[in-house]
């Protein structure tokens, strides 16, 4: 069975502007509400519809409230995916060499949905790279033995093979230490292309 | 819109075997094909068919050889993702305290095809915990004053969430620390779990 086809095109023809899903470990941030205002703006500024995972739901299902909290906000951010034409992943490394994970799960959900799907990160060197640094190693192996993914690509292979399969891009850009969390450069890059895809 | 509906079994009404795919970091062990001969032999005990990311693929598109590996491989995977009627994925912390990047991709993206997603891992403590170990600290926060997700659950909630969601389970067992990449007690366990659910 072949995979999904990329992505013709957004869906927006049905729309009068594209919904974009802003995934990242910004929710984590301290102000998470303020961060995802200023994410929007960005989208705004380009005529583009950010969609924050801390956003209501219009049509929540009434019986999500006798959820567990993280169960219910796991349900309500595959339906903001669901609801959006095209996903935007803060992929800067979060706690390791790759991306945070929920996002990674996230770029992978709208992956196969068969819509477009961006990566930007605060980071420029590639995941072979920071995968040895965090490792202490030089070779092709970590300290267990196993195998360090090297194709010079931004993370494994799959999160950067699914953004250029859907026809998205994956802009990665050092910034200083202290602004990896606040920096939006590579960001706004992103969403340039988003916004000419349509 | 709502999320995708947790699938209402499996999908091997139309096949005489389920078909598994076996997401996981063990593709970077040193001898690769042997541990993918190793987890079929554990599906087949289960009359379980098991689909490695390392098998070829029947009817691979022909223009599929002109992309560079690293591409044909991505695209190869979704493709055989979207031919399993399940997914089972070593979760087992892979270089920091959430599963392996690729792997999480391969979840999240099967979890939008509206099948059940299975998850194991040879680590029993749970997400808060190992982060805050990865991190160094005891709070609520990491040293970037970011929040630390606190649910007792397994891994990032959206992966734990998708597991629930969709009917499967998420099975942890600690092993001997040198024991992390070959014991298979908890995918065993796993298994029994998808097979029975048919």
């Amino acid at each position: 069975m072949p995979s999904p086809a990329p992505a013709p095109g957004c869906a927006n023809v049905w729309r009068d502007q594209m919904r974009v899903y802003l995934a990242g470990p910004d929710v984590f941030l301290p102000d998470p509400l303020a961060r995802a205002a200023r994410l929007k703006a960005c989208c705004a500024a380009r005529g583009l519809v950010g969609v924050s995972p801390l956003d209501a739901l219009a049509d929540e299902p009434a019986d999500w409230a006798n959820l567990p909290e993280a169960l219910r906000i796991a349900r309500r951010n595959e339906a903001h995916i669901a609801g959006c034409d095209a996903l935007v992943a803060n992929l800067t490394p979060f706690r390791g060499p790759s991306a945070d994970a929920g996002t990674v799960f996230e770029l992978g959900f709208m992956r196969a949905l068969g819509r477009p799907v961006f990566g930007w990160s605060n980071m420029e060197a590639d995941f072979a790279s920071r995968t040895r640094a965090f490792c202490g190693v030089a070779g092709e192996t970590d300290p267990d033995g196993m195998l360090i993914e090297d194709f010079a690509l931004g993370d494994n292979l799959m999160i950067a093979g699914a953004i250029l399969a859907s026809g998205g891009v994956f802009t990665r850009r050092d910034v200083a230490q202290d602004e990896i969390w606040s920096d939006l450069a590579a960001f706004e890059i992103c969403l340039d292309a988003v916004a000419h895809r349509g």
